[in-house]
């Protein structure tokens, strides 16, 4: 694996004082300790209790060498800390006024909950005695002793934490009381002698010190981080940070206490900060839920100056940072420490309120209020919801596994799915998990429940790929197959009963709750009216029908950039197209065809007219015929069926479709190319100006297919007078290895190549989409294959390597060829900053990504500028 | 399309005398052409009547500016005309001596028989009468005129021959004379004034000349040339030059005659001259078959001076152009005059004969020897034959489509096919013509007859993908499905009746004729020995079995270059492999996996004993697992048959197979390193000295697959305490177009690259395989999109491109990486061409191609060496 050369490794500096640093050291510092480094800064060494960092170099070192310390680490953490000591005026284990330190990890982005902390380190039997004579606060001091015992325990000797919470218990039941803080004294020396029992609990605070910092290198490569890097896309080689702090105390008493708190409101972005917090509390008492927080603005009673001085400081930092931010905070005494910052994570409503209110109140720019939006989140306002004016009770919680919500009839099978949706009814699918045999049944439930897997789940994955809205991981669903019931806590459901779930939070729900259809706030408007500006890519809509074309409108697509023909060819019209197929003579095949062509000529009218003279890119024919064939095994013996299974395919994906059907089957484009400029002439009769007609030849991969298919089309062009490059244009789909290699050919018969990066990401990794996602990629996933579908996010090294080859070569041919993007990764975020530097000029995806993809085209040139610029100076 | 530039049209030279040539310019002057010049410089303007050619550059221009002669063609051909004129003393169109010509077309590659040619133009009613008293031979000329209206009607203005057959039949039952040159001047007469009545022929003879020449373009887009170019892989851009020369007659009487001779017998290649002769003939009599010619020999007795000039100038001509020669000549009232000479096609022991004679009479050196050998030819010594020591009956001739020869009972259907090969019964599959659903029975039948198709029929692409002997279009081959007979002649044959083709020579019979299998005679074992000396790839087979190992070894492989370990899975050990892949657990699973690791080590240590320290490259398993198990529909319903519908693939060739099983079910990647490890410390016990074990991965598209793989392989080595580099190699099948883009990143990982081009193909272009040889190629060919599968040769645009990026990027990360093909292109010569170029190490094919590929691995090398001495210099 490659590395960053360290130098030499005596020579590398590990450590460094927060007092040294600033935020733009995150990847080597962490996110955590960049911040502190620059709150420390910004807020002086007063606000911010000191400490140092030992640096993501260190972790990385350290893993390569199977859990070495790195060659002069402990040096220089003894140096560190005599530094800390010194400006403590402590030091670590004096028995009588001891310095006591956190241990906290902290990766370049930030990971909550996935790797631990250490608090009140530099205690031991010995010096508790002498913090509680120092602050003549024994319970303070014994609550500190045992809250570092139960941390270490379950963080560097990974002692279960329930073992732990049950001692806990027990003390609370024996004294009689039932909150911590309510604990005596005496009760808390029981807990600590209590606790010891469970940990071979080291008194040396240097002990103490080194096990801690080795604890939080080897949590990187811990079952939970690794998990989370996984789903989050975040590499291994990164590692993890290690933060050693001077302690302050929020557990000193009623004048103490810790809170995290976010300048803004942090579900609706509103311009107040919001946040909670606990009294006599350590941070982590906040987050556990063991307590419940009181609200933010409680302090402002309690502590009047303290909230006042957050206040100012939430201020001050989000307008450093030029972010929303979310902080920790400890007051020890009504004085008040800053312990973290960073910009906060929110909900699309809240980053959409603040990218909008940023602007009006001059903090930010619109290019940099565009940028704080996190477009991962933002497609949630573009699925249905639960109607949120309805009350209903949530059952249950799962992990939020692929957006949107659903409800219907329980099933248990796939097979009953397909059943039920045969009836017509609305079905979810309810497993423990699921595996490459009930994918037939994603397709057939509007939403997938599942007891077991994350993210990352074959459930999760599929249910993504599809667009079907996924909950899965609720543990507290209990599904008995043999018996038909799903027990969601000591609610038990049969198949058929109602349920509803929302993958977009994770919640369950029996009762019948509404869905709405998702709309578009006014603030979102505004953003995306920014975007439309701030783009250079355009935003085109795949959109097979006048209903997909209108949507794609209202949600500021600039034209429709793949209209799928076959789609017109199913439903109530597959029959139709059987005939056409099986006619035993060219009569019968041409007396069908004309029946298709007219019904087709209405389609591409309605949809011409929708778009009103914005481009409409219509792909001729492209899936395998069998796909409009009633499946053998349904027909009789005898010539039809013959017929049929003779045009089965081993690898339909590779067989016979695309512009192959085109040349087989001529009269198939010829029918179509007729429809569609009759269709244009139609549409100029009323309107008197000709739609923007682009037909796109798929699956080409010899530059002479496209010039057949060319001639059939200006043939059929040439019966309405129109021509070529004047009145329509002629293009195709780059979608083949070998059609990217020699683009620049291809080029020469192409007006426009629209890549279609799903067929290109199966043909060019020999990946059948279908067969990959149901049955590798997890395992993939999990051994580090990979970190996401390629299906998701292109793949950046080899399928667009392709994409920019082909570019390339096909403006080397064609200066002014138009390039366009019409596979699903033309929605994702990250695959459209790639089309971004790749020179593609427009994206076309399903409508409800528009708004998405909006924001992610215009992020995206909003980096190339500004890193275009940052080359220039 | 491309084409060269050709200046100022207007200063283009179209036309070139023959004394201004040379054989250098057949590109410009066809092969024809360019010889006829050559031999006017070698033999002198006495041996080859004058005459001049006209460009394919001329018929370029005609085709391209549809129909309109280039501009300056005419003054052109007119003033060679007028050269012509002086040199031979007559002019064209003069009443009482006119001079007489043959206008004939000529490409650059031969192509017998395709194109057409005018003899004795320049007569018609008047000048008839003068070449008549001038030569004072009225039969002569009556029968010179009859026959130029013949060829005009058939070639200029396309009036079907048989109407002048018919005329000629009529004559000569008239006269009660059964040879044309029996007919009298009186019934020749008749007969030109019959003939003018189907032809409106032009009595002016400059009107005939430009009539001929136009002809002669557009013969090169009629239907035969067409075909034949699509069958012999001829570019549509070369286009065919126009040889006009004065007449010689063969038919002045019994004094002279038309014969063609070949410098050393054309079927054995012995070193003495054959052909055959017609006295009073011309040319076209000896090849239309209405007279028998006699054999050469009988013209040393006929007329021994012309005889004796005659294999004089065969010598010379064999020896100046270090070639077999094949000529046709004309005696002139005895006077010999030589019309064409051409390198002469020949069966291949013929061909490799003249190689070995060649350089034992220092004619040539080995290097020319090898070079003077037609690789596809040879394919037909390596597969089966009649015996040619039995009689049998020739009861029809097809189109040899698919080389071999295969005996066996006749079946009408695929379904029979099938059925009758369960049974055990060799069968031939004979079909009028063959569709995408008789596929499975070209797996199932020995061979394969139809009545329809040439070679680039389906039934002639699927059998050569196949392997299968087969004769396409035996027109008198009549198949009545509904009777359930074959009707061939008058003899009718039913289905179970015997049956027998010779797909390398096309003939059928009905005779039960044994089948002998292939030896390698002394003088292809000399050809071969040279070739190991000269050429540079080194060629491996590709072997699965000890049967395999030894027949490649006795062909001459170095090595094996693919050994399929899933082949030793098939047969009789496919049940356990399919109860591993079914296994319930873990335990029931090592358990079948470890009695198929003790067959596996079995297989590999025979392999690797006989090859006695040659390399063998096994690839780890490949194919989807679903390909082990029996069909879901042969089994009952419950839960194995819901695990093997759950492992059917949609697009199995993109599915789960590979290294992507390696990582799925590292237990069979395990299994198999075990098992080879085993077996090389097994062979090394008895021989001292470990086998050369290369371990290839298929189907790799990430480095970390393959790091996966190697770690799993060096895991199971250090076992046996064996070591990767020095005991043992791990390389890669690169057969997706991703690791081509990537195979940089994928040399670090590997030992060697191995080129799938099979896969390679199927993913650059999209094309299955299977799919599209049934069902889209001939289409393709026949619309000019390609020229062959390019299954059967690489597609080096395309294909070939993404090879020699991953050879280049392989080669970079790891300069001394080994490179290999192993896909079918490395039995094909072209393709091996094509490699040779590239810097590939070795092809490995199937055993029986091994000496083909021998000999054109040498004959790319001396390519390659002559070119880059050409280029030094």
């Amino acid at each position: 694996m490659a590395r960053e050369s360290s130098g030499d490794p005596e020579a590398t500096v590990w450590v460094q004082d927060f007092a040294d640093g600033s935020r733009d050291q995150a990847a080597l510092l962490g996110g955590k300790g960049a911040n502190l480094a620059e709150m420390t800064r910004v807020l002086g060494s007063q606000r911010v209790p000191a400490g140092f960092t030992i640096t993501t170099a260190a972790c990385v070192t350290y893993m390569e060498s199977d859990g070495n310390q790195p060659a002069g680490l402990t040096e220089q953490v003894d140096a560190a800390r005599i530094r800390l000591e010194q400006a403590a005026g402590r030091e670590l284990g004096d028995p009588s006024d001891p310095l006591l330190v956190s241990v906290r990890s902290g990766a370049r982005e930030s990971m909550p909950g996935m790797l631990d902390s250490v608090l009140n380190l530099g205690l031991n039997d010995e010096t508790v005695e002498g913090l509680a004579a120092k602050t003549n606060n024994a319970r303070f001091a014994w609550d500190s002793y045992r809250r570092l015992i139960q941390m270490y325990g379950t963080v560097v000797v990974n002692v279960a934490g329930d073992e732990f919470e049950h001692l806990l218990d027990q003390s609370r039941s024996d004294s009689g009381v039932s909150l911590d803080s309510e604990l005596s004294t005496e009760a808390l020396i029981e807990l600590v002698a209590a606790s010891k029992k469970l940990v071979n609990f080291p008194q040396d605070p240097f002990e103490q010190l080194s096990q801690a910092i080795k604890a939080v290198f080897d949590s990187w490569a811990g079952g939970r981080a690794v998990a989370y890097r996984r789903i989050n896309h975040i590499p291994d080689i990164w590692g993890t940070a290690v933060n050693v702090q001077q302690m302050v105390f929020g557990n000193k008493g009623p004048r103490s206490g810790s809170g995290v708190a976010f300048s803004r409101d942090e579900v609706t972005g509103a311009p107040n900060p919001s946040g909670d917090f606990l009294s006599n509390a350590q941070g982590e008492d906040v987050v556990s839920g063991a307590r419940t927080p009181e609200d933010l603005s409680s302090l402002a009673s309690l502590m009047p100056d303290a909230h006042a001085e957050l206040l100012a400081i939430l201020d001050k930092l989000e307008r450093h940072y030029g972010d929303m931010q979310d902080t920790e905070f400890t007051i020890e005494e009504e004085r008040l420490y800053m312990l973290q910052t960073r910009s906060a994570k929110r909900p699309a409503q809240a980053a959409v309120r603040f990218a909008v209110d940023s602007v009006a109140e001059g903090l930010l720019t619109k290019d940099q209020a565009i940028s704080t939006i996190d477009t991962a989140t933002l497609e949630s306002l573009l699925h249905p919801t639960f109607d949120p004016s309805v009350n209903y009770e949530t059952i249950a919680v799962g992990v939020a596994a692929s957006p949107g919500a659903a409800s219907g009839a329980i099933v248990l099978t796939s097979a009953a799915a397909i059943e039920s949706e045969k009836e017509g009814r609305n079905v979810i699918l309810v497993r423990r998990f699921t595996e490459a045999d009930d994918v037939a049944g994603f397709h057939a439930a509007r939403g997938i429940l599942t007891s077991e897997g994350g993210k990352a789940s074959h459930a999760a994955l599929v249910a993504r790929g599809m667009g079907r809205p996924a909950v899965t991981g609720a543990g507290s669903v209990e599904v008995d197959l043999e018996a038909g019931t799903v027990q969601i806590g000591d609610r038990v459901l049969r198949a058929g009963d109602q349920i509803a779930i929302n993958g977009t939070t994770g919640e369950i729900t029996s009762d019948d709750v509404p869905l709405i259809e998702p709309e578009i706030s006014a603030a979102f408007r505004t953003v995306l009216d920014w975007c439309s500006k701030l783009q250079r890519m355009e935003v085109r809509a795949n959109a097979d029908t006048p209903d997909d074309a209108r949507r794609a409108l209202e949600l500021g697509a600039r034209g429709i950039g793949l209209c799928r023909t076959e789609h017109m060819f199913l439903g109530d019209r597959q029959p139709l197209m059987a005939a056409v197929i099986l006619a035993k003579n060219d009569a019968e095949r041409n007396q069908g065809l004309e029946v298709l062509k007219a019904l087709q000529e209405q389609d591409f009218a309605e949809i011409f007219g929708v778009m009103e003279g914005l481009p409409v890119t219509i792909r001729l024919l492209d899936p395998p015929l069998h796909e409009f064939l009633p499946r053998p095994e349904t027909l009789d013996p005898g010539p039809t069926r013959d017929r049929v299974v003779a045009l089965q395919e081993t690898n339909p994906m590779l067989g016979t479709r695309g512009v192959r059907l085109g040349i087989l089957f001529p009269a198939i484009y010829q029918m179509q190319a007729e429809a569609i400029f009759a269709a244009a002439i139609a549409v100029r009769e009323v309107t008197g100006k000709l739609p923007q007609v682009e037909i796109m030849i798929p699956l080409v991969d010899y530059e002479k297919e496209l010039s057949i298919a060319r001639s059939q089309i200006e043939e059929a062009a040439a019966l309405c007078s129109l021509r070529a490059d004047t009145d329509y244009q002629v293009g195709t789909m780059i979608e083949l290895p070998r059609a990217c290699v020699l683009a620049d050919r291809i080029a020469e018969q192409a007006d426009f190549f629209s890549f279609g990066t799903n067929d290109l990401t199966q043909t060019t990794l020999g990946f059948s989409r279908d067969d990959i996602e149901a049955r590798i990629l997890s395992s993939y996933i999990d051994a580090g294959i990979v970190d996401r579908s390629p299906f998701e996010t292109i793949d950046a090294p080899g399928v667009g390597q392709l994409v920019r080859m082909a570019a390339w070569l096909g403006r080397t041919a064609r200066p002014d060829l138009h390039l366009g993007v019409c596979g699903e990764h033309a929605g994702d975020p990250d695959s459209i900053a790639f089309f971004e530097e790749s020179g593609i000029d427009y994206v076309s995806c399903s409508p409800y990504r528009i708004p998405v993809a909006r924001v992610a085209a215009a992020q995206a040139a909003i980096n190339r500028s500004a890193r275009q610029s940052a080359t220039k100076a």
